[in-house]
């Protein structure tokens, strides 16, 4: 009989079974102790995974002698995803990136530990496209994508992660190999846990392999800026342009404070002579063909609805289109230590309605309150920001996050779109569900997780960020501009 | 304290609290015995719903006196998904037929009562468009469909019943209310039970009002039928036209073998002078600029790549196109008493190697097979025809039948595309797991539905079909063409 509350045997079993791959080093568990929520929980180990098999050797020693696991990728999450709250080992899986493009099936193989900007290079090479581009694409791995069901820009017309995922293959947390789905578009034989793991956080199993959906890779794109007089006009364009027949691979959002934010800090008016106001950022794609006859329907659109407009068909001009989106955000980052990043989601048509509970949280508890975002898909970031070091303004923010959490339910929406809930919404979580939903997710996690190794702490337990302090570290992709970029 | 072993008291109960509702008549109850496999199991009750709440009350005392519940819609499942194989309840939920389109918003909100063409016709009127189409949409209903995560012929372009999927109502086994999902395109918040529970086959809930997403209707169709030297040439086109950027909306097969048989039947040939060889049915969709332009490229294929070809831009010149897959399915069932319709599905590139496994199987077993189906999907329908009063040739079905599966599992395909296990297919869906992931789906289910009292006896529980005699009963929509029409 092994003794669960002996994980020093658990560790030494690990050395054994694994040798180099176990890491013990201080400095190796503090550079795996964080992720990009910047809260700091040591590891007892890192396990830096060289092939797929080890990911079970690892899970099977940690399911018998209850250690709690964290599988990370690129430690890109915002809300703590990969976080090991709880101590334990971290399952490093960035070594897992061997990347297959199998254009005969039009399908991509990849490890976890593939970065997105990767495989959409890859997959370029052939003429195909994997959709699915959040704004950390340039660095965060689609193992992280599959955990927390990633978005991003272009999921107006083509879809979220898990309408890309095919087949999954990866352990249990008793460390036995599965394989869910196939490499087939249909699939009607016994349970889907491919897409229950989906978007689980990696509390139900570790994906070592994924095959996913590629498409055709979109030849031409041409991009508007438009500003309008108001939210209403803005916010009607996903239904107005469906009518229309256009289907914009980016439909994005910026309210009129993020605009007045963005001309102070830049010193020049985006509009020369129109005060702030909303714009929306709209991109086309398609064949050449295509691309031009939906631009003079458009166009028709802006001159009709928009106070002014421009558009841009060479990268160049796009640039400077989205030099907009950018120090829309960069801007707003100067104002105050901190910015939440809330990506709620509301049906299409409750938009407005959000954005007026964001001027009331503004003048209600005086927070500095940006949004910006997926208007197409009704997923628009809320960006909260203040200072951490201010007791008193902290607690302001997180009064005007809870009454805004509560008002996206309200409008039969949900705390997160594409973000996950990791640690970073737990506080709100619960409201999202009523007993029976809770009390069925958990009774899931039990079945598949008896032991609750499988990132213990993420989703079901209640942290509060704002009480814990932040360590000062500048993570890689920071020095450089990680703002959304087509 | 209740007695899970008195069937008496609960019947009792459930008279008490749904009244008129609750039908015990020898008639409704021998009505209610079988779907579209016509194997008859007779239940205790039906339960004829009227109101979503009933499903709970109902629930909460099957739960509590461990009574099989078995939901049904139209009955019109080839599998055996709706027999009420352990007898128990029958729960019909034709009458929760409540159907809205929420027009800003794109998306359908209906009861799993309405029936699939119904749901068209309804979005149709505000320009909208439900793609998943199985060939029995004029009398099948969007429950079942969500059961066996239901296809059709449009998958190839616009994806199955998963993918429309936008949220969930409707009861867990002990009678509680559960919402999976939302009226959004993107939804990160907690586990994902929705798309578990889509293709579940009422084993682990009970759907009560589904919100399905829209699309724009495509205005005009093009439709075009080719015929081929050979398999391999035909089997090419899903890759052929997508690197040609043809996205046809239809992209169906039909072998040499079948369409041998349908020549025989009607006495002429489709392509006069040329032999029975494979053919393609295509139908290209979208605006009629789109249409006219995609028709030139793909009549520029068939010229170089079909024997012969010919395609229609009207309706009744379409309608003589599809006569011939209607034909063909029309024809097999004159060859024999029993015709088992398998829906595998293999990757696109497998598809020729399927077809081959066919043709050893016709020798090797002496068994009449016709191959038609989705090929831009990889989904294949493998029709075995056979006299079910012939224990012989029963037996020699039986095994050919044996190694179709082994076949399609080990050409990395999967049993059911598009039907579901139900009891059809329970005999051969152990191999298409291993024993973890097996385990795990068990656990999945002692999760949800600890008593085991929804839909037992489906997916998990070997039942062999061929041993049991069929009732000799003719289904409503038998009398009808039940053949596919777009």
């Amino acid at each position: 009989m092994t003794d669960p509350s002996n994980p020093q045997a658990a560790l030494e079993q690990l050395h054994e079974q694994l040798g180099d791959c176990v890491e013990t080093s201080f400095e190796q568990r503090e550079d795996h102790s964080y992720d990009g929520l910047k809260i700091s929980c040591l590891p007892d180990a890192v396990i830096r995974v060289k092939e797929d098999s080890q990911v079970g050797m690892a899970l099977k020693i940690a399911n018998e002698y209850s250690i709690p696991v964290t599988t990370r990728g690129a430690g890109s999450s915002l809300t703590g995803g990969a976080t090991p709250i709880q101590g334990g080992w971290v399952l490093d899986l960035s070594g897992l990136n061997n990347l297959t493009v199998d254009q005969k099936n039009q399908v991509a193989r990849c490890g976890p530990g593939v970065v997105i900007a990767d495989l959409q290079a890859e997959a370029a090479k052939d003429g195909l496209f994997y959709p699915p581009d959040p704004s950390s694409k340039k660095f965060c791995t689609i193992g992280g994508n599959i955990a927390c069901n990633a978005g991003g820009l272009r999921c107006v017309k083509y879809g979220v992660t898990r309408d890309y995922v095919l087949a999954l293959e990866g352990y249990l947390a008793n460390g036995e190999k599965v394989r869910w789905g196939r490499a087939t578009r249909k699939f009607a034989t016994g349970y889907n846990l491919r897409d229950l793991w989906v978007g689980s956080e990696g509390t139900l199993g570790v994906v070592t392999q994924a095959t996913l959906r590629l498409i055709d890779l979109p030849m031409f794109t041409r991009t508007f800026l438009g500003v309008f007089e108001s939210d209403e006009v803005a916010l009607s364009s996903p239904n107005e342009l469906r009518k229309l027949g256009l289907r914009p691979s980016i439909l994005e959002y910026l309210d009129q404070w993020t605009i007045d934010c963005l001309q102070k800090y830049v010193g020049t008016e985006v509009f020369p002579g129109v005060d702030p106001k909303p714009m929306l950022l709209i991109e086309l794609d398609g064949s050449e063909r295509e691309v031009e006859e939906h631009s003079i329907d458009l166009t028709k659109w802006m001159k009709s609805r928009a106070l002014a407009f421009r558009s841009a068909s060479t990268a160049d001009e796009a640039e400077k289109i989205w030099d907009v989106r950018r120090q829309g955000s960069s801007s707003m980052k100067k104002l105050a230590s901190t910015k939440l990043n809330e990506d709620v989601v509301v049906p299409l048509d409750k938009q407005v309605e959000l954005v007026q509970c964001v001027d009331g949280l503004r003048e209600k508890f005086g927070i500095k309150i940006g949004v910006f975002g997926h208007c197409g898909d009704g997923n628009l970031h809320v960006n909260l920001m203040y200072d951490e070091e201010n007791a008193e303004e902290t607690t302001r923010a997180v009064a005007a996050l809870k009454e805004l959490m509560s008002r996206v339910i309200e409008l039969g929406g949900a705390i997160s779109g594409e973000h996950g809930v990791g640690l970073a919404k737990t506080p709100f979580v619960r409201e999202q569900f009523n007993q029976a939903e809770w009390s069925a997710m958990l009774a899931v996690k039990q079945a598949l997780d008896p032991n609750n190794i499988l990132n213990p702490g993420k989703i079901f337990d209640v942290f509060n960020p704002w009480e814990q302090k932040k360590i000062p570290v500048i993570l890689s992709w920071e020095h450089e501009n990680e703002e959304p970029k087509p």
